[in-house]
């Protein structure tokens, strides 16, 4: 199958503008060719876009489920927050509700453009299964946690080991187009004991898996482990856990030592500035990490405190803060936001088969309206890259692809019904609330 | 005429929610009851919405023209993309381009719900025009600048005289449903003689004329009017302009004595986060200003530097600036956002007949499409207030009505056809380019 569009966005290292171009792909959904139309050669089936066409956004930190909660005491302090109303709401929630949430939260992001999201939930079957029924593809990290309340879950040990068994049956990524992954998420260090951290990390790197965790968000939590171990990123190194396939989300509160430290083992930091913001945790330091050459992906959290999943949100707000932070109104350009939501973020956890327009990749792709009034001179590349990660963003999605399947059409999912999908959230929540 | 809803939000002072209730509206197109739909007086005509109707939002600073020069330079430094692209493309303006650009960016603002924005540029009968046919509502603050470059437009006493003449001929507020309203924009205290400012604000105090000026945007302009005269706020004192209807655009640059100073004035600010970050301006001090008593309004500014004239985002984007610079993730509420966009902007523009649903008020309404998957639970106050900021925003916005009559149905405008506007404002952008 054969897609044209007058401007297709490969998301390649430079950011290149192609003009009149096409993506080839094969019938097992990944692409065989990108380039010009003419000269291309002859196709049978041909989908002859209007707009712009590039890679699906890579949604590198969340807990989609809690699109059940979304709005729950969002006007409270943060520890009140998850003290009174997050933990117990989760505290209530049961497979079917997650289901709902995920298949809910994950109809929302296709029509944003995100295609792939970094998941960290429980009820490992109901998060797939939404994903399944809906489309979409997820790197699934279950989450492992020693904290108070969750023991109903299990032991870490049971948690990890769940994981293992799932990895060791089915491999690291399977599915139709390979929609699903799997990797380990131990929630942080400071809900979990040393030797669960050690431990995770062993199996993790026995299976080449990625790890997922939450790295000083807070300045709480970076303040006790930065007494205790150096820092997060220092406790993580002892441990083995930074040399594996490793995902900090947040890493708000780092050190130069710290970012050093991450730079030379090669992990990657999904950046959740909304949610940063929101909870008053603070502002990442992206233009330092990227400098120092860590991959930076960008994360929505999950939408009861990221709210709304997102990505264009996320990046326009990645580019502010960092402008502001460096008092540099050049900080990061409307093409390096591009590159932080695509092909970044599929670098950050470490897939070479996403987040690009490239022969061998998935044909996860995205249609964006250029009628939209957000577009002046949609000709000019400088400015077409300007007006869609300032101005358009995710209102002007039309139609989105994943492994050459359409799961969007004219901004509707395809495989389930749009009104369904928002009841069954409404009633999982009304019932979660109790 | 009467409106019915399932939820109306009519801005008052503690942001209620009403559940079934009606807003009545006379043939003038003025409010005249507000109240629970059980018990209300027989009606009409009435027009029964699904969804929940609240205020349209009041953008207290924009220069919406500028929708024309969207995402050029944007990844320049401040200086040299207002020196190198803003304005030699604005000097290659004319009347017909202004319109365009104005007509477009109204049809925009009206879409996400905006009706009413204080606009400062110039072509002054272009400006209006536009607003005449879309049917939103304007303060127009005609620019008064003395700057290099900008002497083609005549000097600042023909800008003055030229305001103060139309103002003495049809008043300060006029047209359809009070439409437009004049004032003065004297551009900022360091683009102009200091014996301008102080005439101006005779000539605005003399008509009780709304003032609309730049004040302490930038670290580079409040540094030198700082060691001349004190401070921006300072020196406007001294000339008279404190003491008037004053709105201070940006106000980012404010020592504790300036906030002070603004308030004890009761000076207005219309805030504009997005711009101020995209600029590297820095963070205003929405808190301490709102503490102090000072009337705070939100502002897109120019679609050039805030791109996308979506006061949804705004309102967010002042939420998660204020929290994480206070480092307190209370630090405005919802609530508070909600008025900040409609109430607080009608506030602090002096304006007590818009921004607000009650009686003698202006019909100014936007239905708001409670089906999106943003509302998680639209039977709950605090969650309806938390979703609609947060998660659910301009793409929700479904029908506005100005003055009673109906601007856009369904997401497009009933006056102008917005393929029609699209292809003016392109084919204006490309001559201007040039």
């Amino acid at each position: 199958m054969r897609f044209t569009a007058p401007v297709v966005l490969p998301c390649d290292e430079r950011c290149t503008v192609l003009r009149d171009a096409a993506v080839d792909v094969d019938p097992a959904g990944r692409i065989t060719r990108v380039g010009p139309l003419a000269g291309a050669p002859p196709a049978d089936e041909v989908v002859a876009l209007p707009g712009l066409l590039m890679p699906g956004l890579v949604n590198t930190h969340a807990h989609t489920p809690m699109a059940l909660l979304r709005g729950l005491g969002g006007d409270l302090p943060l520890m009140r927050w998850l003290h009174e109303v997050m933990w117990p709401a989760e505290g209530r929630l049961d497979a079917a509700d997650v289901r709902a949430g995920m298949v809910g939260g994950c109809v929302e992001m296709l029509r944003n453009g995100i295609t792939t999201s970094v998941e960290m939930y429980f009820f490992t079957d109901a998060v797939l299964d939404a994903v399944l029924d809906v489309g979409s593809r997820v790197v699934l990290t279950p989450g492992i946690i020693a904290a108070s309340g969750w023991d109903r879950l299990g032991t870490w040990e049971q948690m990890r080991d769940d994981i293992s068994a799932r990895i060791d049956e089915r491999g690291v990524r399977y599915g139709p187009g390979d929609r699903i992954e799997l990797g380990y998420g131990p929630h942080a260090a400071y809900t979990l004991p040393v030797e669960a951290l050690a431990s995770v990390a062993e199996h993790a790197r026995a299976r080449n898996a990625l790890v997922h965790i939450h790295v000083a968000e807070s300045a709480q939590e970076d303040q006790q482990l930065r007494a205790e171990h150096g820092s997060v990123p220092a406790l993580l190194d002892k441990v083995g856990l930074l040399g594996g396939r490793l995902l900090a989300a947040h890493a708000v509160q780092l050190s130069d030592e710290d970012v050093a430290l991450l730079a030379a083992r090669g992990a990657a930091v999904a950046h959740c500035p909304g949610s940063n913001a929101k909870l008053a945790a603070g502002i990442a330091r992206t233009t330092a990490l990227r400098r120092a050459g860590v991959r930076v992906g960008l994360g929505t959290d999950g939408p009861a405190s990221g709210d709304d999943l997102d990505l264009w949100a996320e990046a326009r707000l990645a580019g502010l803060l960092a402008r502001v932070s460096a008092g540099d109104a050049a900080a990061l350009t409307a093409a390096e936001l591009v590159l932080m939501a695509t092909r970044d973020g599929a670098a950050a956890i470490g897939r070479g088969d996403i987040g690009v327009l490239e022969p061998g990749r998935w044909a996860d792709l995205v249609h964006i309206d250029l009628t939209d009034s957000a577009f002046v001179d949609p000709g000019d590349d400088a400015q077409l890259l300007s007006n869609l990660v300032w101005a358009a963003g995710s209102r002007a999605v039309r139609d989105v692809w994943v492994a050459g399947e359409q799961v969007i059409a004219d901004g509707e999912p395809t495989r389930v019904d749009r009104a369904v999908v928002t009841a069954d959230l409404r009633a999982a929540a009304a019932r979660v609330r109790g």
